[in-house]
């Protein structure tokens, strides 16, 4: 059977980044987002606007580049170590990480609270990677100034898959209610508009589907 | 009289990438696209899928964070100095730079082509800025690492706006042909559709408006 099809105009887009943010003001209260580029990109910046309060300056947002490949599954059963990213089929390439010497009193990342930002939790690899390299960067810059301080993390998602995960977040995050998903939606292929050749044709299934 | 206001759609401006699409391919062949946050961060990926080719991996992306603040006029006239950014009226701050460490053989910019990629060319100011940092990065590597070749950069905005610019842009820049402005407008007030909190009044706007 051929995988269904999810297709999203911007303007769902634009409102469902919109719904989510009064959780994200009251409850997540970010002093920075980083972006997961590119599909981070869009919606960090939707989201920006609707997270400004007025008299206050924007929320600051810093890029990241991740990509993920799927690897080969390993050939030699047994030599697989749980809990090693790569065996279990994946891998996470940088293609940008975060300019902390642009951040001013952001820079340490320490007693921060920081909103990831992502277009879709598909099998969690690369939403584990981001915050397991960010905790790490935190941790070192704890040692490195002496300074305490509690740094959170919560994260944004357009959607999340009902699947199972071949990523893991911190169980204290997912506790804390520091996750949130606009939609949630089951193993199907969701088309977001930025990769439309033909955006016409594309607002033109999305009508079709919600019509169903 | 009140300022003209002037309504984007998402759609519209998904298709105003696509229609720059072929000329940045074709003339600026980009190795590199360089998005300035927070407006360069959609059309960038927008254009992302516009520039890819089949087979071939997606061009990279770095965003760079820049904001522009208007400063007060000089109250003492006299002292300005021609050239002297500050005095014109403007700073640019950056929240956020390059990650050369995680661009692979793309790390020193030396000999490649960049495209630069904004939602507007207001008053110039943050181009001017891009572009000439960008270019001491370059001849700083090319110092250290004594490679030559030539680092070509491209300029993409969706709107140029048609008034006098504080900001310069490199002669051989504009003599070549490697700035391209999707549409130019007066100095009107361009209403972007991520900055809109009623996407759906927002789009009735922009209707209204072609409807004219």
């Amino acid at each position: 059977m051929a995988i269904e099809k999810v297709y999203l105009t911007y303007n769902e887009i634009h409102q469902l980044c919109q719904e989510a943010a009064p959780k994200i003001l009251n409850e997540f209260k970010p002093q920075l987002m980083i972006a997961i580029g590119g599909g981070g990109y869009v919606p960090a910046r939707m989201l920006r606007s609707f997270l400004k309060k007025s008299g206050s300056p924007n929320i600051p947002i810093q890029a990241i580049g991740l990509s993920l490949y799927e690897e080969l599954p390993s050939t030699t059963p047994g030599t697989s170590t749980p809990g090693d990213v790569e065996q279990l089929g994946t891998k996470v390439t940088r293609t940008q990480w975060l300019d902390l010497s642009s951040l001013g009193e952001m820079s340490n990342l320490i007693g921060k609270r920081i909103l990831i930002v992502d277009e879709v939790d598909d099998t969690r690899t690369t939403l584990e990677y981001a915050v397991k390299e960010l905790e790490k960067d935190v941790e070192a810059a704890r040692q490195r100034l002496g300074i305490e301080g509690e740094t959170t993390f919560s994260i944004f998602v357009l959607h999340n898959k009902e699947k199972e995960k071949k990523g893991k977040l911190p169980e204290e995050l997912l506790k804390d209610d520091r996750y949130l998903a606009a939609r949630t939606v089951g193993d199907v292929w969701i088309c977001y508009p930025w990769e439309a050749t033909d955006i016409i044709e594309h607002d033109a299934m999305a009508a079709k589907q919600s019509g169903m």
